[in-house]
């Protein structure tokens, strides 16, 4: 056997855009025939971009990622590639598809691999487009055997083994030199580590290479980090084709030691939490504008620290250029709310506009006065205030293409401290999935190198300033009690008995989870979620809405 | 072998309220008791309610059902009762829990039965949560042998199986003298037939007598019109336990013949399908009201047809005392329409307010005038209209405890024809799954015996009137074509070629399916839409926001 030598294609594809994904890995086919490449791997379903979600139930999108299929293949002389799309199944008995990895080579399909264990729990749903794989085979290039697998396929390895097989275990019986895995992992904050050790642990039991292929880019609220890898038979992560960026890195793969060479400078270094969540949100923003054409976003500044961070981020992404803040003051709001928003967006070289609500806010309250009677002031003129901010800057939207973004952080969404239709706009929530703690953390990372974030916004006690000298600790716990509590509930699913036991106050418990519970409605329409846990409110967490579950009162 | 005399139970429970929902059946068991019932059989996952979606994954939730467990098999002393439950895997390999049947009798759990086809598409889940039952055994009561099933182990029947094993091929080997179903199958508008036709099939493929036990009522988006049915061995319907309502009826089961007797009075008879839309939509909105504590609700009422349908049916779920209706008329708003909504308001004796948007829009303009610098009035006047109405009527719900009914209808759903924070506003959605066809076929249902929507608002000509002598088919194909190319796509899933092949226009179904694919970010953030159809928006539905699949303009 010769040795092999194989590129990881790490990129960045775009759901049901055919003609761009499939240009993209004929480009990067073409690149490694130049380059000598034997074999070229790319992601899972790459071909349809992932997630395809129901797409997948439209014959005319299976059709395309037939063509595409077709016209990859033929781009294969002299050079093997693997690449993800779904299969039809050819039995009438199961569901219509197999999410496949095809082995193309000589012009055509060589071998077509089926995904075995389909991960059906938190953002995932692949029980509900395809039939699992039954029949284990392994894939043979240049006389290389090598063991080729799907994603979850390799996932089933820890204490609580989520299926009752592991196709690894049936793929040994035929001696493969290496594991090549094609993925679609999505990021989470605590995912980098787990990924490498989930790796590190497949190499452990079967000792043997394993080159791994991971999606980049973001698609809504899925951010794919990337961070592909190559491991040696002994359990060293030999490289990783980095964090949060296209890549493609060759490597040379003897069969007889089983040993691998990298042909590019190695690095298999990890970010850090802070920068890897920073990272995260950059990307989300980027692509959530790219793929669909869009430019220009706005946002709401307060003053506080939530709309801060977004904007500094919302700037990293799409430049300060195509970013507009806009100020909406009310009666209520403190000069120093408007000095703090001033201050940072002059920081940032951003537009800013000052917009008071007072003459949209006065005219809702004359048109309801005859209807509210003199009733006192209550959460009805504090909605009122948000959801006038909101109409502005939905009508600066409409007028000038912007794009809102939203401002909620995760502990809010929680709880329902936020107004629907109010300050519960925008097109894309980019810190809804970062607890008020967490808003904190990230601000001080911003503020890293220098201060970017005035001071005066991070030291501020959070208020919504919806009426004189409101402050959200008026109506919620300290932030690091509550989301203390929130990350029991949401994250670890915790019982209120359970989280009392933790060392929390049980009335306050049953008031947080009750108000978690209760709020489902507004989450329902809350704008999507840049999911950067394992638990974000989106897809991934389904919960009843008219459910009564520790909802009482 | 004695006869047995079977009571099917078909209830309305409550998802999470385990102290509702666990008094109830042990009511009916003792009201059975009574009957001389040696048999008593609800629904599937009745004691948690359905579906529980992500509270499954809750310890605490998992507790608080085999609590109820217990309790419920306490009071089966000369009894046997079937009930639906989940429960805890006790084999570390797979999946945490199964959805099982629960045989209770002589005061403990004699048997669990867990369920084999888990359903996987459109609105369900169940692999999400469930490993499926592998082990094939069945039930004896009194000497009579039961093959008990849930819900889809008896769906896997027709011409597309969408499972490679079927529960009943199993059972059949240990000679059941009869079929137990217990299920939770939703309502959609052409369900009961094929729901009737699937259980005479089993009937007619396995000949013995079935008892088929369906959940009634309504979860925030789905409906459960119950028609739990028994069949002979011989094909026929029996009898069925009726359509949105609760239900307890009784049959002597006769083994050594296997024939059933009714002991009760029989009705096979089906809703005709305006009727039975009408009666899911009413108890759509009366559960979504009951089972979250609310009485009151508010709508918007323009004078056109999908608002003056949605406060009849409000007033039919709710009462008329519990229905406030609001005219919002702006500069553009015609003298008819606002004489329309009252007439109608007047028909139905409910209250109503006019309440003018226009010193809300005026503010507005005011206030955004300098930003807008005389730009042409478009479309981001036209949703600042739509947006004052909201915000209005958010202001009443808010400050008097309305819920704010949605007026929105499936085919401006589907090609975004509606503001977001606008005429997208509510808590619930009454007639989002019906397209403007259907808003008119259900009109005329209504108006069947008396006028109760004035005719003028049937006959004029849909306009949102938001700016002067506006129509919606200055916009949109008239909507006999635009809702046949939206069927074609949203139900049939058809291609853009293939709907061209059926007689449209190759440029306007373009243009259909790009305004449909382009819209997703806003049916994201839309109210929870009542499910009349076998592909409703919602959770059955789930398409990527930023991918490009036929988006092309």
């Amino acid at each position: 056997m010769s040795s092999l030598v194989i590129s990881i294609a790490q990129l960045d594809y775009h759901t049901g855009n055919f003609e761009y994904n499939t240009q993209k890995i004929i480009a990067n086919i073409e690149a490694a025939k130049q380059e000598g490449v034997d074999l070229i791997v790319f992601s899972e379903l790459c071909v349809c971009g992932y997630p395809p979600r129901d797409f997948l139930e439209f014959g005319n999108f299976i059709k395309q990622c037939n063509q595409s299929i077709q016209a990859i293949a033929a781009a294969c002389t002299n050079i093997t590639a693997i690449v993800g799309a779904p299969t039809v199944n050819p039995v009438k008995e199961g569901k219509d598809l197999y999410n496949s990895a095809y082995v193309l080579a000589n012009g055509q399909i060589a071998e077509i691999i089926h995904k075995t264990l389909l991960p059906n729990y938190d953002i995932f749903d692949e029980y509900r487009y395809f039939e699992p794989n039954r029949i284990f085979k392994t894939v043979s290039v240049k006389n290389v055997t090598i063991a080729l697998t799907v994603c979850e396929d390799l996932w089933n390895i820890n204490d609580n083994p989520m299926y009752i097989i592991n196709p690894m275990d049936e793929l040994m019986q035929y001696k493969p030199d290496m594991m090549v895995n094609i993925a679609a992992s999505p990021f989470n904050k605590q995912q980098i580590e787990l990924r490498r050790q989930v790796m590190v642990d497949n190499v452990l039991k079967y000792h043997i290479p394993l080159f791994y292929t991971n999606h980049i880019g973001a698609q809504t609220q899925l951010i794919f980090d990337g961070g592909s890898m190559v491991l040696s038979a002994t359990g060293d992560i030999v490289d990783t084709l980095g964090y949060f960026e296209e890549s493609r890195k060759n490597y040379q793969f003897n069969p007889a030691t089983k040993t691998v060479v990298p042909l590019h400078e190695t690095n298999t270094q990890i970010p850090q939490t802070q920068e890897r969540i920073w990272n995260a949100l950059v990307l989300g923003i980027k692509e959530y504008f790219l793929k669909q054409g869009f430019t220009k976003a706005i946002l709401g500044l307060s003053g506080g620290i939530d709309s801060a961070l977004v904007l500094v981020l919302a700037v990293e992404a799409l430049g300060k250029e195509n970013v507009r803040a806009v100020l909406l003051p009310s009666r209520f709001s403190s000069d120093h709310s408007v000095n703090d928003a001033i201050a940072l967006a002059i920081n940032l070289g951003v537009p800013y506009d000052i917009i008071s609500i007072e003459d949209t806010f006065a005219a809702l309250e004359k048109t309801l006065a005859p209807y509210f009677n003199n009733l006192p002031f209550n959460i009805a003129e504090e909605n009122m205030q948000s959801r006038s901010r909101g109409v502005l800057l939905m009508a600066l939207s409409n007028k000038f293409g912007y794009i809102l973004l939203n401002t909620s952080n995760k502990s809010e969404l929680a709880v329902g401290y936020g107004t629907l239709y109010g300050d519960m706009c925008g097109g894309l929530s980019v810190i809804g999935d970062l607890y008020k703690s967490e808003v904190f953390d990230l601000c001080a990372y911003c503020n890293r190198n220098r201060i970017i974030i005035p001071e005066s916004i991070l030291t501020k006690p959070p208020s919504a300033e919806l009426r004189p000298d409101q402050k959200d600790s008026d109506s919620l716990p300290d932030y690091e009690i509550l989301d203390a509590i929130l990350e029991m509930y949401i994250e670890q699913r915790l019982g209120p008995d359970e989280i009392v036991k933790n060392g929390f106050n049980s009335q306050l418990v049953q008031k947080v989870l009750r108000l978690v519970n209760t709020n489902e409605w507004k989450r329902l329409q809350a704008p999507p979620v840049l999911r950067i846990s394992q638990k974000a409110f989106g897809p991934g967490r389904r919960m009843p809405i008219v459910a009564k579950y520790l909802s009482e009162s």
